[in-house]
């Protein structure tokens, strides 16, 4: 029978009443003739209660324990939701990471999956079990230690899944209906996609569109796993929700899928900065001891033999690259005049496949900021996607702004 | 170096601070050189919260999946430890029941311990590791999957670590400091006793003492662990608590060891039923079918071909035992006039091993209720036990008046 994987969050299981939901559902797939494959994550709120004591009984902690603390909720929601199953009369069983196995790296905390061998689980399907419910978000090491993958790694643990047992598609049930052309907050324009390309999805994800895992989505283009994220408090039907594919798969598509923006951004500057080779290594390998994540770079000259040194950063670890700039100065690393942080900045960035075909668009995005007065700080590009920073007062503007421009309300 | 086992019960771990109380008391046995197997219990309440989930998802549950669910309280607080003893410096890491492994049978909820192979915890041992933390109360079946030992079965998995690593005694810390003579809420003469027999430990126990389950005591009279008991709320000092152990070792003894006794037990009979053979087995069979746990059973012939049967069982069985009774009857299965249910009764009984030895132990118990005026409504005897069921309002009399006779204030 084909394989179906289904991916329930914490707020998807967060009370037995969810979770019953839940196996609705799961029903639904069953009858239209499935094998389904259920990962569950914690029930909401479990997993940070887990990670609060572990933080308050040994704040440097020992990874290897915190994955066996933390992995144990969701054990619990997958034994739960088997047991939902069974009491609609559907042969279910649960799964813990070390069970299937999921062989994961032994990094504890932020380990990558290497292997999941489908064999007992496929035996147990051949037996006529109907629904293998799968803690997920953790996996079993070399050493035969607990691991997990970080937060979020459920959807992870889902893809994965998806691509081991050749699975027709990967769905992931969560709070949010589908992703976006922009934040529906910012426009009420904003427009549902239908279907988004995996490229287009990684630079949404990360550019804060939080709907999947990054690695989640990286791991599903890699496989070409279909991916559809939905909505798990809202009616199910075959078209719900957005269908995250290969690009091949979306027909019809605007040259901009949606418009993603970012409001805690900062700006720094290193201003007069010596101009030899090797110095923005230097400055960046600073920055990064630090554990300053760096997003976009540039750099401008300032008279002969300067430069002055520009980056984006996230608001909060502004103090942290200000003291790491400082520090790197002391030890003659480096040398410069002055830091100066604008914490009053946002990120707003257009995204979409098209562009690859498409000239101009970054010539029209500037045209648009332009004639409604938005002076651009920063400009970043890729192959699929054009970032600006702005003053944050005029985020919402410019965002709408190009949502207009883009005719993004209109599918493509 | 010589392995110690020490056990803390919920209570003991229920909070960080509790858990790290218990901690300290493990640092306070590995400075004296001992390696130790820590055995936890999920912090208190943990494992009510996850059994009332289960029951409510599926009240005719799994067993399989309730093991599944309920065993992860033990495994947060197995990490939690292991993280507790890194901060003091002391090497250790916690280990799930499938990973010692703890093989069981796969009678899910009440499996038994089949074996625990040290080899995997003594090569840590080896390399320097002091402590290892062990979930108690769960296992692994041979087809892979988790159980549980049922209630209590810590003390359980406790006893059998001290068994398979040959330990030199296994401390159960829980939140009462010892075992008594009798119960000090009942008389202030009650004395805590130093050591007591793995038999009159057994009467104890299964008679309402609740210190340890039963199992854990079977289990350490077989394979002749030493097991303490002692409060893990008191100072701690190498004569605290109750040290239970073969008789062998108790050089002076009491002929009596204490005085137990039982609330909740309900006097039952079944008046005038044909005296037929076999007649005691369909009774039985249809009470044990039931559910109805039985105690004391008493036979007394009443006229010619008829007789009453008399039992014992706790107060909230006596309904199920009424229609299990009248069931049997309308089969036809069985046949009496009536059935009579005395549920203002209690029973008292004297353990000791010192009975195998001195005679009148029997006579002066009936001596010393006849001298307080209490009826004796049913007596039963075994090897070191006598049992009688009196009116309950005479219960504390009668427990008193046992503990003066017998001088259990003194020290044998």
């Amino acid at each position: 029978m084909p394989v179906l994987v289904m991916k329930f969050g914490g707020t998807s299981v967060a009370t037995l009443d969810r979770i019953r939901r839940a196996a609705k559902r799961v029903g639904v797939e069953v009858a239209k003739g499935y094998d389904v494959i259920v990962i569950v994550s914690a029930m909401s709120g479990k997993t940070n209660e887990l990670v609060g004591w572990v933080n308050e009984t040994s704040p440097m902690y020992d990874a290897r324990e915190y994955d066996a603390v933390v992995s144990s909720g969701e054990n619990v929601t997958a034994g739960l939701m088997a047991l939902t199953l069974q009491e609609m009369d559907i042969p279910a069983r649960s799964w813990q990471g070390w069970q299937v196995p999921v062989k994961t790296t032994s990094a504890h905390s932020s380990a990558r999956i290497e292997d999941i061998p489908p064999a007992n689980i496929n035996a147990k399907f051949a037996e006529g079990m109907r629904v293998a419910v799968v803690a997920g978000f953790q996996g079993v090491s070399p050493e035969g230690r607990i691991t997990t993958l970080g937060r979020g790694g459920s959807d992870t643990t889902a893809v994965a899944f998806a691509a081991a047992f050749d699975a027709e598609r990967c769905d992931i049930y969560t709070d949010v209906d589908g992703v976006y052309t922009t934040d529906p907050r910012i426009t009420d324009k904003a427009r549902k996609l239908d279907k988004i390309a995996f490229e287009e999805m990684l630079e949404l994800a990360s550019l804060g569109a939080k709907v999947l895992q990054t690695r989640s989505v990286e791991l599903a283009m890699r496989y070409k796993v279909k991916l559809r994220v939905l909505s798990s408090f809202e009616e199910q039907s075959d078209s719900a929700g957005t269908l995250v594919c290969d690009e091949e798969e979306i027909m019809e598509s605007n040259v901009v899928a949606g418009v993603a923006f970012s409001r805690d951004e900062a700006k720094m500057t290193l201003v007069s900065v010596a101009d030899r080779p090797g110095i923005a290594a230097k400055i960046f390998t600073a920055l990064s001891d630090a554990g300053v994540n760096v997003d976009m770079i540039v750099q401008n000259i300032a008279e002969e033999g300067r430069t002055d040194m520009t980056w984006s950063c996230p608001t909060d670890q502004v103090k942290r690259a200000e003291a790491a700039v400082h520090k790197a100065k002391d030890a003659g690393v480096i040398n410069f005049q002055e830091v100066i942080a604008d914490t009053d900045v946002a990120k707003v960035s257009v995204v979409g496949i098209g562009m690859r075909s498409h000239t101009g668009v970054a010539a029209k995005m500037f045209q648009v900021l332009s004639s409604e007065s938005i002076n651009i700080k920063v400009i970043t590009t890729s192959e699929i996607k054009i970032s600006v920073l702005i003053d944050r007062k005029y985020m919402e503007l410019a965002v709408q702004a190009l949502h207009d421009a883009f005719e993004l309300e209109k599918a493509g």
